[in-house]
């Protein structure tokens, strides 16, 4: 998307070097606006792992690129050998980051059906290019078929503004562009449809404050900041049109795991009859799991995470005590909306319902 | 209630000086626990309006030691005319606070009851005392009848800690002790019963994080800070036993306004059979309200509160920015819970059921 009329991805080979490639980096944001060289496998490993880097589609992307330059930087000896090492490193940066697995290995599969070097290389690029033109391409779709979801609305409201309201980061700085939650908000946007966009802050890392609003400024998307609490009065009050998040992993029933939060506001939803709609790549549905509520295991992280804010000051960073130093906290990373909640799935071949049948129908390969 | 072992209310007369009132200064709160002295109508207006106090109990006693104050301040001569002044001073400190006109006009109706200066000043202390101590045993009053509910719950469960979600600050800081939705907590604790409290942080002011867990952490009760976005989750994993919180405003059919985010955790408690109460002491009711969602009026307040986050590095406070710089936000202070979500309400008289015919079974005066 645009970055101040300037059309950006998230990742790329640099122009004029193709040894180099570039990312933004998303630790500083939004504080910093900042690209990143990496041009070797260290610097991918770290630029993964310390989370210059995130979101599952961008992640996946980065493995991808970050084996096409240990390919370039592996002599012919053991090639094989030294190719499987560098995957090895890549995929242990984020243990749980199912698409960071699936890329090495793709990439594996690539190198190993030529021979000689040189063509392993190519393949490497071919294949690394692939990836990140797939994970833009099924944004995209996302945002096409959601595109008419919005477009309905403005119809009904003949000129008043379509309010959206989205939770978390499920925007294009979490693939490669476009993002998912986000792809029909700039679909529409970009169509000169009046939309608005309410961004819940999304405590406690602020990856709505901090990564969402900045990309919805960016690219000239209307938008508010609010508090995560916030949504269910706005619901309440006519304020919001229509919800779209995203998902981490989504169970072959429908039930979706999201940033902790989601939960709460498709209840607010469902009370306040305004459609809620999950938007994902088909690479997030876990089709063995049937209860999302039950089985989705969900991550408790860092309790610092909560007891402590980031944010700026004047031009320093600073990380903020926000409770007394003795207070105790629980920091659950995710919850599971259940799929009787969400009015409907977004994925790159179309708008399904939230249930076991529509979904095989779209994916019948997976029956 | 006690801080670190020292039983303390949020006002009183100065130990060996009774012209001088002495607050909690909780504008510093958890940062720095400090005693102000307030020995002046300039005193108290700045107490009030800048929110060294705040909470509507609070508000309330502190404009009656106010209006002391100012009784002992006052000479004879056109003392009637002098002390109204004063009391204007104060009523417009916070203008929305229905106690502090209440407490005001209480205080000049008082003085003007008897005749000569040394009187009045004796009845306007004798009343501050009252208004004090009938708030503090309001609220002892509501932990009372509240227990009820914590103990069944601990029978039920045989020993386990009784898991209590709370949001904002209800606590005996908003009132002069005890607090609405804290005082079964106390109650209960003070009892032996084991309890352990989720607190919601409370954005964008916090007042979970900062209040909430600095209070009950010096009474000694176990808690744990949670993310707004958390409860939702808890209670689909059975970690929520009973929800208790307070309100701003209750319409007289049950309907709860209470900060912003209340209305969702009523949501998830509904959604999973978790009873959801409402601690008030009557003061609490506007009677002429029956819709609480389309009547009762909602403050917008400074998006800044939403833009920026208050807190400690080190031993400076710091304002810290959580957004780009451009984003514009928006920031809605409270949402209406309505009554069919309320399990009950706990007030001084005695608990009942969130509807109209029963608040006035309680409160047949008001019918």
């Amino acid at each position: 998307m645009n970055i101040d009329g300037c059309h950006f991805r998230t990742i790329w080979i640099k122009e004029d070097n193709p040894e180099v490639i570039q990312v933004i980096d998303q630790s500083r944001l939004p504080r910093k606006f900042k690209i990143l060289d990496l041009s070797s496998v260290r610097d991918f490993e770290t630029a993964i792992r310390d989370m210059y880097i995130r979101g599952a589609g961008l992640i996946g992307a980065t493995a991808g690129y970050g084996m096409y330059i240990a390919a370039l930087k592996t002599e012919e000896k053991n090639f094989q050998e030294k190719i499987i090492e560098s995957g090895e490193i890549l995929k242990k940066t984020r243990p749980t980051a199912k698409n960071l697995e699936w890329a090495v290995e793709r990439q594996l599969k690539a190198m190993a059906a030529v021979n000689g070097i040189e063509e392993k290389r190519e393949a490497a690029l071919q294949t690394a290019r692939e990836i990140a033109d797939e994970d833009a391409e099924f944004c995209r779709k996302i945002g096409e078929h959601g595109l008419s979801l919005i477009t309905d609305i403005a119809e009904k409201k003949k000129g008043d503004a379509v309010n959206i309201l989205t939770h978390c980061n499920a925007g294009w700085l979490a693939f490669v562009d476009y993002g998912s939650a986000t792809a029909p908000m700039y679909a529409a946007f970009d169509k000169g449809i009046d939309i608005h966009v309410w961004v819940d802050e999304t405590r406690p890392r602020n990856q709505g404050a901090g990564l969402t609003a900045w990309e919805l400024g960016k690219h000239g998307v209307p938008h508010d900041l609010i508090v995560d609490n916030a949504g269910g009065h706005l619901m309440q009050h006519g304020m919001v049109d229509i919800v779209i998040v995203g998902a981490d992993r989504v169970a072959a029933s429908g039930d979706a795991a999201n940033k902790i939060g989601t939960y709460l506001k498709a209840l607010a939803a469902k009370d306040n009859g305004i459609p809620f709609y999950v938007a994902l790549p088909s690479s997030t549905f876990d089709w063995e799991i049937d209860d999302g509520v039950k089985e989705i295991p969900i991550e408790e992280r860092d309790p610092g995470e909560v007891t402590f804010m980031t944010g700026a000051s004047g031009k320093e960073t600073v990380n903020v005590r926000i409770c007394p130093d003795t207070t105790p906290a629980r920091n659950f990373a995710f919850d599971v909306t259940p799929a009787r909640l969400i009015t409907g799935l977004i994925t790159e071949r179309g708008i399904c319902k939230a249930d076991k049948k529509s979904i095989e129908e779209l994916y019948p390969e997976y029956r």
